[in-house]
């Protein structure tokens, strides 16, 4: 099942930069472990921002929510969940 | 170069209904024929709504641009384009 | 896996009475099947609006997405879709 | 009487880890004592946010507003209220 | 219990004059015996606008819904409901 | 004459509760003496937040900025001012 | 007392044109001699669309409220009344 | 002086075919004499929209304002006006 | 040439008294000096806010924007400017 | 290509002067390198806000977001992204 995910992410300016930097090495590692998997589908960064839009492909509404709280960041970002299905015009089969 | 474009559809509740029939599916032709052209990579449903999230894959502004122009239903949609690019966490290679 | 919706209805001020009276009735006939069926689990009016709240217990998007198209009053809704998944310090077995 | 309520958490980046976590469990007991005496009927995370969804069944706006304000989370929260009704095209008798 | 209930009203221009007047002529009818039934407490007109502030004295949400629903300018308001309870620093006995 | 203003309240989580409540009460006195003088005619708490509803009634538009200034929890608060007027419908004399 | 009053026009498109010119023709018979007798301070043009900001000079509320619902344009304005008062460091004596 | 414009074009879906041309033709007339007159000194197509961003250079608000009402298009148009001067990083001279 | 500004001013709750008091007193200052020399046209306060609508009268974006700068309080202000122009029925010859 | 950019810059209240003063010498310094290598097209200040509007000449989303992302206000920096492209009365060939 297919999830839009739209995050901004805002660390407070007082973060000192070792920590930040921690963060976004253990961000970055487990958003590839999870693309390996195949949970996260895509992520592309949004021109200008710090912020991405990512398509999930998850079990379930559950699995989704675990995997979004794992991420290092999540106590920064600001998170916008859409549901995608499959639309009747598309010839992607696994666009599910 | 990658953009993401939500759609929304809105056609006036008057409109006859073969009428809107035609648009539809003269939509869904061109649609399946610029997908399978690759321009549009991506194509979904907001589950819930008459309205999808793409992704486009072109040259420019311009083309993308000329490409929505083109579609029966642009008069009766409201649309919002989002450039992307390359995310530094993404694996995957042709996700520009 | 639960959906929570909330729809505002919209008739056009145009429409014959008679006509709205009957998209009404289909809409209870169905929206009452779908109880029985258990995917629609609550639904609930908004005080002082034409709108309710609803619960829905789906398989997937794409189910919550096809009950939705087939409402009778749908053309003429306003809907967000807001996933949702277990709380922590629930105690109701069933709030999957 | 039913009212619909969400809430969205959002504790100071500065509070202690420890603070955070006794807060959190003191809203936890709370919360599920309240669902045990039937006051806060359900109670779902919203999917990728740190918030929920409730419905609350209480006498009164007063009853609602004490039992909102007694929750240890409270001034770290945003709350909007919607009181609900019976729909008539519901089938749940208790879902007044 | 009481509730503000804010209603902004925007009649179809394309409405006849007439059938306006009969709608306003109805609603005030009402609105005056709900005044001096006690569930209409308080009627504010919002200056420059066509809309008003009241204050409602109901026993349930069910009862001001169906009070608001009776009201002929019902279908063409936007209607906004906040439920109220006792301030603590109120020395008004009876504005519960 | 009168006017509606909505007082949203937000205390910073840094400031000592003792602070705090010794704002509060200072509120609570002036509060209560408004009341009395008949300047402050409705106070009613909204359900779920730290916010209020109140109706004032005042000589003019300077008076009504004098009193809101003069409220300890005033550089606290967000504010909007509606000016009211006497609803035709309204059968309440003193409800100007 | 000052108000300051934002006014937002929009005629129908299907509105014909002479009831269009006659609406606007009464209208600023009325705008100017209500700033001839006084009650229309300024009235100002916002570049660029077809709306202007006033400021209203009056005894209260009502009498604002009368003034605005008088003026041949109301049913077609989007009207945002926004109180003012003497501000500390003003230097004109009559901007009350 | 420099006046950034955003127009956003909706034309009513009523309006037949040709009269929507004869206004975009004269529309096209008009830009393009302004543009030559050095008025209407940028004008870019927003992609995926039917609106523009314009950079004009004018001598006063009010000729800015003649200019945008003397459009064929401005009935049907949504404008907003900010405006700029020269920024202190700016190299380019004539970018007054 | 007249510009509408609204300037909402938040200082910072942590900011030390004298030093909000000294500001203030150097924007009061200033403020008179720009309304002598007529720059500073109208300065109103809005009622229950620590906010002012002001109109300027200056030659042009950059004569605005240089006095906007200059300004005490301005690290502190949101502002929003709109271009105003003559009204067509104004009769105020000099509200140019 | 041409991107509309507008940036609105919030340098936290409690950044030392120095530094603030350093981070906008920087700035000026890749600005108007920017400009003269001719990415950099236009750049004005919006009057009376700290905030800008930039219409940049780039290759591709990349490359705006590689240059967004060195300029060393961008973290206090809020930007939106506007995709532009030839409008087709627009008479400025270079104005692609």
């Amino acid at each position: 099942m297919l999830f839009h995910v739209r995050m901004n992410v805002q660390l407070p300016p007082s973060m000192p930069a070792d920590e930040a930097a921690r963060l976004k090495a253990d961000e970055k590692v487990l958003a590839q472990r999870l693309q390996e998997e195949g949970a996260w589908r895509h992520l592309w960064r949004i021109a200008g921002q710090y912020a991405n839009v990512s398509i999930f492909d998850v079990e379930s509404n559950e699995a989704l929510h675990a995997l979004l709280m794992s991420l290092p960041l999540f106590p920064y970002m600001q998170i916008e969940v859409t549901p995608l299905c499959r639309h009747p015009s598309s010839i992607r089969l696994d666009d599910r």
